[in-house]
């Protein structure tokens, strides 16, 4: 293994060639509780393309594993390290490289944090909307090797609609550059979006070309509160029917409720069975929205609704909603102690026709499986995050958690949904991605890898 | 060549399975000018996705090449057929599968016409919005097959931003299923946005599952007459540096203009050097969003503007923007008698910032090169089309128009843009798309084609 380290530090430089242990245990695994994670052999912080086609080369001769990453945020594994791996993190590739206001666009490295880009375009009176809620601190890498969603995407849509263009360093060490500067083009085989979501299993991203939109209008924020969470799915998907457009529209459960007041108090009403967060852009018709809103709640059997009274509400709120993940993982640590505590977050999403159905079946799969299961999620999108927590000393709860886990896919795909709306395949749901896609799906995901990257240098292991 | 024509007719049945000569002829070739075409051994009409599975598996058998062809509207070739080839026509495959007013989808077979989904979901409150100029006769296949754009585009996106999943057979005749019902979902690869766009290359598409939007608004539209194109240009680059966001923001230059009155007096200025037509969406910042376009256009070098004072006058407008392809077809035939005037209609997408540098660089081409050159174009998207006028009689002359078209493509190229915005590769462009993506580019193509295609059955010469 020496002669691979030597290779690296002679094309890197020592400092950006990192083999302290303490490191690379940091740099085994994302967020994503319970999926298995090895050890790499050596983290890279490559400081331009040539560097990075540097490492793939190297690491190609040497038959070592290619692992991607930027800030380890995801949540389906699809950054863990393999054993032996060679971790390329994006952590120096951190340059803004461009911002065009006409054409609205900006050029940018992988490495550059979601909420960093956002302020540098906001200097521009410009948007770049993708928001996972990890955006204060995920990667522009990481957000379109995972196609990351957010609360904005309800209107706005997802990091894939923002992706014009790519440059990609390849398993060959050759560099790819794809897609575009124009609003436009249709030139050949849409590579760029091919990329996007392919978690790290095709290539390295090292420039990454986003479309921009002008700055978003204020908001108008309004709560409402329901009794069952069947009836909050039947209020969105009642809003769907009536063609309103609100630009966020977010589910908080009770188990979220409750596990938020009791992270950090918000004002939320525990009581509740599960509360709907709406906002609509301003504009003249915002308040006309906003009441054909809470009238669709109302009719739907919410028994209160009320507007944020200013924005700093309207901001607390938010804040509230971002909140639910930490919140749940302290409600697992707190419901098993001694560190036991796990979640495992899921993500399913499904027609918004359906998303009364769905929320029900959760509750019963909770019931059957004995488990804890709280959902939150983008509910405008039809997408739930049903987190399910498990004590990890005990296997019979791990196995009633892959159980609840697996019937919740289950459900998903027989409601004409898909197994992950925003997180990915990562280790996490291999199996349900066979399951959703088929044996043919399969093979052309195959045989897509293998023409792309023929050894399988890159990411091993992951979503195939 | 009898067995193959049997079975198919085995398969099909007799009707469906066409060798009339001409008929054959018909099928031969797209709207595009000037590109090579063969002519095909059959014409098949399949009913079901297990017939056209049935062709592609017989075809495979004997070698032949198979050419999927929907309206054969498009305008690069793409759906040309080559000697001996099986074309798969999807004229019979028109059925309206599913419309859910709820999850706000559609799943349509590929020969339903664009007009036609409109109008039924229209019923529904709801719209498909991409628009090509082709929409009364253009089918939702060829549509996908060529990532279609059209006139909405500027503000709601292009074909493949509605295209939530296909089914496909594949070369193997094995069926495939991508993408998903739901709003969100990143399960794998985006297999459904790689075929969008594949001009048939890929697979035969037999199914199209798209998302819907709310019927849209209705809008207001104005004029803007400009005494120089690149005034206009500069005036589409400010709209945009503004931030507004108009529903439609086209461009007609003197030679279009004086083409559409020729062709059919629509009360358009013949003396202007270019119009803008410019519209926005209704709502309470209609009037405001309107002057603003105005004041912009009036500060660039607009000798007059004006809005149209009612719904049908707006509509002239439209149907104007729309004759210019009849209407330069009309010119080129007027120039050059005999049925030797061509029209070389080529597609260029430059960044917003560049399409006053692309207009001047046209005229600039068009004096150089001696050849007659229109413009007309989406301009908002920085979308042109410069229509090249040739005597197809004269080699000296269909030179100079070759020529022209190079410079045009070498200077979008320059310009950062690409060698086509909505109109796609087909046999037009192949040599161009090389230029564009490059030799890692074109090998990244041929290996996706190859694992997919491994033998180049489908549309063989297209593309690449």
């Amino acid at each position: 293994m020496g002669p691979l380290l030597d290779e690296l530090r002679a094309a890197l430089g020592d400092d950006a060639v990192l083999t302290d242990p303490d490191l690379l245990r940091a740099h085994q695994r994302d967020e994503a509780d319970l999926c298995a994670a090895g050890t790499p052999l050596v983290v890279t912080r490559p400081r331009d393309t040539a560097q990075v086609a540097a490492v793939v080369r190297a690491a190609a001769r040497h038959g070592a594993p290619v692992v991607p990453q930027g800030a380890r945020t995801g949540l389906a594994g699809a950054a863990n390290a393999v054993d032996g791996a060679v971790v390329i993190s994006t952590s120096a590739l951190t340059t803004i490289l461009e911002i065009d206001p006409v054409s609205r666009i900006a050029v940018v490295q992988p490495g550059v944090v979601n909420a960093a880009l956002g302020a540098a375009v906001a200097e521009h009176g410009l948007w770049y909307p993708p928001d996972p809620v990890s955006w204060e601190s995920s990667t522009i890498g990481g957000n379109v090797a995972t196609n990351a969603g957010g609360m904005c995407c309800v209107k706005y849509g997802v990091t894939t609609e923002y992706v014009l263009g790519l440059e990609v360093v390849l398993a060959s060490g050759e560099v790819l550059r794809t897609g575009r500067r124009t609003v436009k083009g249709v030139a050949g085989y849409d590579l760029t979006r091919l990329f996007v979501g392919s978690e790290g299993t095709l290539g390295v991203l090292t420039e990454v070309t986003v479309a921009l939109r002008p700055a978003p209008a204020e908001s108008l924020t309004m709560v409402a509160v329901f009794p069952g969470t069947s009836a909050a799915g039947a209020a969105v998907a009642e809003i769907a029917a009536q063609g309103l457009s609100p630009s966020l529209l977010e589910l908080l459960d009770q188990t979220h409720l409750r596990a938020i007041e009791a992270y950090q108090p918000m004002g939320l009403r525990r009581d509740a069975a599960a509360l709907l967060l709406a906002a609509v852009d301003t504009g003249a018709h915002a308040a006309d929205d906003l009441a054909a809103l809470a009238a669709v709640c109302t009719a739907a059997g919410a028994d209160e609704v009320y507007a944020a009274t200013d924005a700093a509400e309207a901001a607390a709120l938010l804040q509230a909603r971002r909140l639910a993940h930490p919140a749940m993982e302290r409600f697992a640590a707190d419901t098993y102690p001694d560190g036991n505590g796990g979640l495992v977050i899921d993500d399913v999403a499904v027609p918004r026709g359906s998303l009364a159905a769905m929320l029900d079946g959760v509750a019963r799969i909770a019931a059957e499986c004995d488990v804890p299961i709280g959902v939150v999620g983008h509910a405008g999108d039809g997408n739930l995050h049903p987190n399910i927590v498990v004590d990890r000393a005990d296997p019979a709860s791990l196995d009633r958690g892959r159980r609840a886990f697996d019937e919740i896919m289950r459900l998903g795909l027989e409601l004409g949904g898909t197994c992950t709306g925003e997180h990915g395949v990562g280790l996490l749901k291999r199996e349900w991605l066979a399951e959703e896609v088929g044996p043919v799906g399969i093979r052309v995901h195959q045989a897509i890898k293998a023409a792309l990257d023929p050894t399988g240098l890159f990411n091993p292991g992951k979503v195939l």
